[in-house]
């Protein structure tokens, strides 16, 4: 029996590659290529962000907390990581690399098949302090309803030029 | 030859669909039914607004800009209306109905092959005054990207009280 709110967590990390598939993959670039602006990120650009936390960031910390508590503190987050691993993979490659990136990381967390006492213990995060187990496993599921809320965003404003006198209904444009 | 625009959206707006069955379909009610508070949707009201305007808001306003101009002006749009249709529908079942009237819509929408002529003919909206076919066809393929956004951003904060220190890295929670 799967504690509830893992179980939760679990489905939605276990979507996330398919809903991204689903919303990305072959669209044209006029939407896989827009930002926000200078400095902020395409949604081929979260792709790639989504690929490097899965690898640096939240099934490394789980297991450091699991097997080392607080006495080892997580390695600092490099926020624009991505930037600096080899770049020029298409989109298509990235969605692939992130699912199967994903689906290891689900699987590995589903073999802890963590009780609510292991939800609980705690790690060392080398900014925040004491973080535990659940916050970091809520932390990666809003994690990734974040970023899709930010690749919709980003995508929905690429419209902006196009709606014409719509635009006052669309407080995402302003 | 479809013409380029039309494609774009064309590509948004078929998958629509699966991008929300995918992301919604069998996930606890703790995210389908999460809102931001009174008066706000949650992720299974946005797929019943989103019904709606399939039935009486995207399509029928195209149809109605090519066959009869500005000549006939757009029904006002309910921004309600989908809480005064009968209710009761379980989430599964939303899902299927909004899939089957998208598809209709698509194929109705494919089948009209507009032309960029054609995507720059004129209707009359009630409020707006006078728009295009284009604007209309942009403001649809946005609606949707901003009620995934939405969708996200509900289920993002649904974690609010798990997420812990984190919540200082979140502005979607502040």
């Amino acid at each position: 029996m799967t504690e509830p709110f893992l179980q939760e967590c679990l489905a939605v990390l276990s979507r996330t590659p398919v809903v991204l598939d689903s919303l990305l993959r072959d669209l044209p670039e006029t939407l896989t290529a827009a930002s926000e602006g200078p400095g902020t990120w395409s949604p081929s650009e979260v792709v790639r962000h989504l690929i490097y936390g899965e690898k640096t960031d939240w099934m490394p910390r789980m297991e450091l907390i699991q097997e080392h508590g607080t006495s080892r503190p997580f390695e600092p987050y490099d926020h624009e990581g991505q930037f600096r691993e080899g770049g020029g993979k298409s989109l298509a490659a990235l969605l692939d690399e992130f699912r199967e990136l994903r689906q290891n990381g689900v699987a590995r967390l589903r073999a802890m098949n963590l009780t609510s006492e292991q939800l609980d213990s705690k790690g060392m995060h080398p900014a925040l302090g004491l973080v535990t187990a659940r916050q970091l496993l809520a932390t990666w599921t809003a994690h990734d309803l974040n970023h899709l809320m930010q690749i919709s965003r980003v995508m929905a404003k690429r419209y902006k030029p196009e709606v014409g006198p719509w635009v006052a209904y669309m407080s995402v444009m302003k």
